[in-house]
Parts: structure tokens; C-alpha cells; sequence
């Protein structure tokens, strides 16, 4: 059974409470989310009602505090390190606009978010192209735009680079690594193993072989070796593990080149609570170990301290997105399963269906009536499949009906990155919050958007 | 092993040999489709190599002919019946209007597909409006439209739909139920069993209770009942289950209410080929088998034949589609396992992650290096994940290289309609082909299209 929060020991709230204060929501929510007792729930100062019903529904609510706040956690963290967020978890103008005011770098893997980026300002300098399959086109925007860093996934692709570049303007690469170390939560995002499509294998010298490919290259610089474990990573025990395998490959080239390569990537997978009591991977604590282990495999192999890179994007941005649906219908099986249908599903957050992601749900706008009591409620989505269900067994008031709102945390990553057009129902509308004030930054897709797109001849 | 052929006698063709006949291809492949000595694939007259050259890959080719030719299979297999395309496979305008103009109706699921269909000129009254959460404002757009007939899923919906009826312009409807049939490839789709979002439940009443309060309002006509059992099934049994149900259930309104229901609607799931070998389910077959049970349970139960309606997608459109993607890169792991990275993946076809669907590949636009033995490539996407994995173990050239096109068949149906915009890699072109010319329906996406709905306030 799947709550949203922690019961709180005097019930829903009552509206004739002198105190009348909001309560703390915690985690999986936004740091500064909070429930009046009257049932509005509140993020970055704004109600979450007042926002459904100024911007629609479904709408996504992005709160800035929290995402700048998560950049900082990083920053503070590892403040030697470059901390580049992972674009593929959500990137908007306005998202890269924060993250490089709050001085991360950028990871990018596509043409696309790299046009993005570039038209949003981003540095170029502070971007890395990534990809198993980057075209040639991408690679040469990736040259013309100036970006500092492109992960190199394949033989191909360094001779097709060092083609793109000359010794006076060099391109700066990393090698991506499989470590062989399997972390996460999901079969379809291990990406440390072999069997999988990413990076050059440590065993048998394929890594190895890639790095002095690299090196031969005049216009290409070996500026550090790169790996990515899985997402929703929760010990830190796989990226040390990562951490010794990826030194005594630094010492390998030392011995074979004598080169000391600069940078170490350990890419990112910080893992983030969806659920209430689950906890994610605190960016000191992994800092802490990280920097013991990487300082003890340095000394034991006699290596300089490379530089750490790390690229989180969950990690600073589920926590700062609020998904918001208005229930259409609520239904009792035969079998007495309740379902309370809301008008968004699997066309904006499509993890359930892939990875049986667990989320929870809260109602919000209005208190539940007295007396009203929880219970499992399969919050189920709009869409033509019976697998579209967003909420398996939330934990919502008898009283629930159509009309209602649901809010659902942890909803900043990977879901409006991975929508669909479904059934043609079109893409949400995103708000950001800050400072008691709401501003859209996406407006909703429309039939009319797809309309635009067919050609009339 | 996924071959996408049955191999030739004389091998991939011989360019000296005199005859240069191109080789029908045969399912999962259009009709039309085939394959030159010199390596290159047609359809429907268009070689594919010159489609991809001309539009760009990721490109979807639409074989109009094909389309159509489904469309007069279900029609020449049920005369009687009321065929309804299922927009939620794929919809476009073109592909409206060949439905439309094949005599087809049409089965919406959302505002978006309503307003394509109505801007597209389908006649309104043979579009029948489904939905296990259709919106206030969905329900009166089907009304302003006098679409034909809406098919209600659950209690709150005959309410909310009789206040927007009157006796003077009433509304035909149909009533969802579960009919308690397994059916189908994946629990996913299982959509006539209890414990998923959709219809009303036979066991209980709770169907019976459905026609009652449809029954009692002077607005809403019971046009007919309706169910879905799933996707993708190959077998007669479970729709002739299902008529044994719901012919029992008509029997039983005719007793109760004095009634004859003029309509049963069997919903779709019909199955079809992915690879070859694999059979679909034949209209003209399934036409005998439920044409003889209904009559069998029609006598039995002393009832009038209804009127058949069925709701094919897939078994319309998949057939038609191919995707067409350029290889990047390819890959050897260090398990020895062949990776070709093409320039699609995922976003583009999200049923090998969502659902395990199997596929096959074939090599376009050349023939195979002379002596170039057939091995096993996984064709994998170029999105972030892993599980990016378009076509496990597809049978292709030892010399397969970059810059190779790979087409893949059976590509028309929930491909398309469920693309994303993951990493922000545009949705993929969509090109009609017919009597050897190509058009564009459909432009690719690009950034710009995600930046045209950003707001910059």
C-alpha cells in the first residue's frame, strides 16, 4: 500500500484549528512543499489548486528552489569535482538556464538537446556530447558549436572525430569504460556490464585499445576516462568498485603512454526516493566515500588525484517536479478494486509502464470529508491499455471523485522527457514555481501541433 | 535467431543475372513489397533506398495499397458488419481519409483523435467515441459533432452524458463490458478481464445495471454492447467466448426490459505477423467462425441476429509500415555480441521495451559483400538507456557498416502513435508510397517544434 506522506497524528487537519499552519510534506516531495489543513498542498509558495486551474491539468509544476537547491547539495559536495547534469532527464530553456547559473556543467546526447542548449546560452565549454551513436552531422555541430567534452562509445567514431578536428583546435574526449560492475534498479538501464550496447569493454584491452587510438590522434586530447553504472542507484559500493577499476586503468595508460590522464567521470545514477521512507543517495555521503577511495587507489598505484566528473540528472530533478491530474471517473470492479481514472497516464510518465516504477499519490485542493477514511485506490491513467496505471494501490480518501486533484511527487525526471503522443492526447503543460509566483514554461501540446506537422499536397 | 526473409534459393541475387526479377519479400511485408538482385527493397513501386535518401532517416514509409487492401479484406469478409479503424494504432489525415473512403468508421479515444478525424471530413456518424475516462469536455465535443455513437465505460459517465442529451437529438451508445475473456499477448493489453481499468462487469450485474440506467434515460439510445478482449490474438476462441457472453446478456435484456439491442461491437485485438512464418488471425476465418456462433446462440436464446461490429488497428495498419533507420555505428562486445546503432530507437518505437515485441530487419538499398555470410546483430536505438534494443538478434550481413539502411516491416501500428520525444531526437517522418511515388505526410520533428511551445516570460 502506497502513501503519500506521513500520517500526520491529528488526522486530515482541522479547518477550525486556531494554529491553521501548513504541514511539512518530506520527501519524495519538494523541501518546500507543504498541506494546509484545509487540503490545498503548496510548492514554492503556490497552491497547487490555484495552479491546476490557472494552467489546466495535466499539468507539471517544477520548483526552482528545489532543483537550484539539489545543484548546490552537489556543488557543496564536490566542490572540486564538475557536476554536469544530465540533460536526458528533463532539459527545458529554463532548466538550462538554472543549472548554469548554479554552475553545473551539461550532458547532452542528441543534436537536439544540444540546439537547445546552445540557443538556451549554455557554455559550450561546460557541455559533453554523449551517445552510442552520435550521426555525423551531430558530431560536426558538436565541433562548430565548440562544446569541451565528447564521450567517445566506439572505434568508428574516434576515427570519425579526429577526422572533424586539426591540432590547433582540439577536441578533448573521454573514453567510455565498461566496468563490469551491474547496478540499479532495472535491467533495461545497467549500462556497466557487457551484453549491453554502451562504451569500450575493460576486459580483453578493448578500453585500452580505444585510449592509445585516442592518444595517436593529434587533434584529439585524452582528457579522461568515463563510465555509467545503472540508474536509481542507491549504495556507493558500485561506483567504488567502479572507482578501482577505472584507477588501475589510469596506471595501465600512465605505464603503456606515459600519460597521466586528467579526468575521471563517473557518470551518474544517483539513485532518489520515489515513496515516502525510501531514501536516495545523499551527494556528501558519496562524496566521502568517493574521495577516500579514489585518494587510496591513486596513492596505491602512484597517480595524481584526477578530477572528478559526475554527471546526476534525476537526482537534481525528480524531486523538483510535482505532476498534477484531474480524476475523470472513479470505478469499483467486480473484484472491488477501485480505480480513480485522471486525464493524464502513460503518454507523460511512462515509467510504470516500462521499468513497474511505484509511485504514490496525494489529493489535493480540498481536505477529505470527516470520517472519510484512506484507502487503495489504482490510480489509472486515460489511455487505450489496461497497463497504463500511474499509481498502482495508492493510499486516498473514500471520498475521492471525479473533479478531484491528484498530485503525484517525484515526477521532474524522465517522464516529460520520455512523453508521447498517445492516442493524440498531447504532451502536459509545465509551470515553474518560485517565490510564491507561477510562470509557464511549456504550454501544452495541442492536435493542432500535430496538425502542423502533416504536410497537405 | 529473427530472419526477415525466407532465404532464396540462388542467394542474395546475382546483378549479372539476365532475369533482374525483384523477389516478393511476402509477410510481415506489404504485399508489394520486394527485393532486387542489387539489394534494393520496393514498396509500393518506391525503392526505399531513394525514400531515405529523399526524406531523411529515421523515415516511416506507409504502403497506401496495403492499407487499403486490409480494408477491403474486413469489408469482404464482413459485409454486414460496421468496420471501425482503430485511430489509436495510428492517425493521420491521409490515413483518415483512406479509411474513410475504404467505407470504414472510426474508433477515437481522446479529444485529439476526434478533432483530427472531424478536420480531416470523417463523417461524424461513423465515429463511435471511446474511453475509460473521457473529460466533460470530450463528451460535448463528441456531441457538437453528433459523432455516431459513444461507447460508456462506467456509471458517472451515463449520468454526465444524459445531461448533455435530449430526446429530440438523442445519443446512441454502446455499453462497455467485461466479458471475463483472457486473451492476447501481453498483460498489458488484457483488456477483457476484471482488474483493469475498462467496462462494466457481467459477473455481479454490474453491466446489467449499465444497460438499465442507459435504458431509463430518454436521451441516450442502447445502441449495442460492447467488449475488447486484447492485442495481438491469433485465435477465433476467445471472441466466440465472448459472443456466448454477450448474446447471453442480450438475451437477458430482451427478458428484462422488453429490448432488442440491435448491435454487438467485438472490439479488435485481432493478431498479425511481425515475423515471418508467424500467421495472423484471418478476417475471412474469423468472419466464419463468429457469423456461425452468433447464429448458433442468436437461435438458442430466440434472439434476432445483431449487427456486427468490429474494431481492427493493427490488423489495418501494421502491415503497411515500414521504418527505415540509417546505421551509425556498429559494435562488437566484448561477449563477441554484435551491436548496429541506428539512428532511431526507442522514441520511435517504444514496443520492444514496453511490451518484449520481437521484430526482424533487413538489410536496404545494397546487396551483401559477395561471400558476406548472415550473423546476429542486435539493432539497437541511440537514446540513453540500455533497454534501447530495437530488433534482438536480427539476422543481417556479416559486412553490415555504417551508413547501411535497415528497414524494419510490420512497423505501421502503435509505433508511430506512441512515439516520444525522448532525448529530444524529433519524431520520425512519415512518407506515403503508391504506384511508384512517394509523398510526405508527415514532417519530421525537430528542437524547434519542442521550442515553439516554450514561454519566454
Amino acid at each position: 500500500m502506497t502513501t503519500c506522506f506521513r500520517p500526520h497524528p491529528d488526522g486530515p487537519g482541522d479547518p477550525a484549528d486556531p494554529a491553521d499552519a501548513p504541514t511539512p510534506l518530506g520527501p519524495p516531495w519538494p523541501a518546500g512543499a507543504t498541506a494546509s489543513p484545509s487540503g490545498d498542498l503548496s510548492i514554492g509558495g503556490v497552491s497547487l489548486a490555484e495552479a491546476a486551474d490557472r494552467f489546466g491539468t495535466p499539468l507539471y509544476v517544477l520548483d526552482e528552489a528545489e532543483l537550484r537547491a539539489r545543484c548546490r547539495d552537489y556543488r557543496a559536495a564536490f566542490p572540486e569535482a564538475e557536476v554536469l547534469y544530465a540533460a536526458k532527464a528533463f532539459l527545458s530553456s529554463a532548466v538550462a538556464g538554472w543549472v548554469a547559473e548554479e554552475g553545473l556543467g551539461l550532458d547532452v546526447c542528441s543534436e537536439g538537446e544540444l540546439r537547445l542548449a546552445a540557443a538556451a546560452g549554455f557554455p559550450p565549454e561546460r557541455i559533453l556530447l554523449h551517445g552510442n551513436a552520435k550521426s555525423p552531422e551531430e558530431l560536426r555541430l558538436a565541433r562548430r558549436l565548440r562544446v569541451g567534452r565528447i564521450a567517445v562509445d566506439n572505434h568508428a567514431e574516434i576515427t570519425r572525430l579526429a577526422a572533424l578536428t586539426l591540432a590547433d583546435v582540439p577536441q578533448r574526449v573521454l573514453v567510455r569504460v565498461v566496468p563490469e560492475v551491474a547496478a540499479g534498479h532495472h535491467e533495461a538501464v545497467r549500462t556497466g556490464v557487457t551484453g549491453q550496447k554502451f562504451g569500450f569493454a575493460l576486459e580483453g584491452g578493448d578500453a585500452a585499445e580505444a585510449v592509445r587510438r585516442v592518444l595517436e590522434q593529434p587533434g584529439l586530447i585524452l582528457a579522461g576516462l568515463h563510465c555509467h553504472l545503472g540508474s536509481q542507484i542507491t549504495s556507493t559500493e558500485p561506483y567504488l568498485t567502479a572507482v578501482d577499476r577505472l584507477v588501475a586503468l589510469l596506471a595501465e595508460i600512465r605505464d603503456r603512454h606515459g600519460v597521466q590522464v586528467p579526468e575521471l567521470d563517473l557518470g551518474g545514477g544517483h539513485g532518489v526516493p520515489y515513496l515516502p521512507g525510501e531514501r536516495g543517495l545523499d551527494p556528501h555521503h558519496l562524496a566521502d566515500a568517493l574521495h577516500g577511495r579514489l585518494a587510496e587507489q591513486c596513492a596505491l598505484h602512484r597517480l595524481d588525484l584526477p578530477r572528478l566528473l559526475l554527471e546526476p540528472g534525476r537526482a537534481v530533478v525528480a524531486s523538483a517536479g510535482v505532476a498534477l491530474y484531474r480524476v475523470l471517473t472513479v470505478k469499483t470492479g467486480a473484484d472491488g478494486r477501485v480505480f480513480a481514472a485522471v486525464d493524464g497516464g502513460m503518454s507523460d510518465n511512462p515509467r510504470p509502464a516500462l521499468y513497474g516504477s511505484r509511485y504514490c499519490a496525494r489529493l489535493a485542493g480540498r481536505a477529505p470529508a470527516a470520517g472519510a477514511a484512506l484507502r487503495e485506490v489504482d490510480v489509472v491513467g486515460r489511455h487505450c491499455e489496461a497497463g497504463d496505471v500511474l499509481v498502482r494501490a495508492a493510499r486516498l480518501p473514500a471520498d475521492l471523485r471525479p473533479g478531484d486533484l491528484l498530485a503525484v511527487p517525484a515526477a521532474g525526471a524522465y517522464q516529460l522527457s520520455m512523453a508521447s503522443g498517445y492516442n493524440l492526447v498531447g504532451r502536459p503543460a509545465v509551470a515553474a514555481v518560485r517565490d510564491g509566483r507561477a510562470r509557464l514554461l511549456i504550454r501544452r501540446e495541442t492536435v493542432e501541433d500535430f496538425r502542423a506537422r502533416e504536410v497537405h499536397a
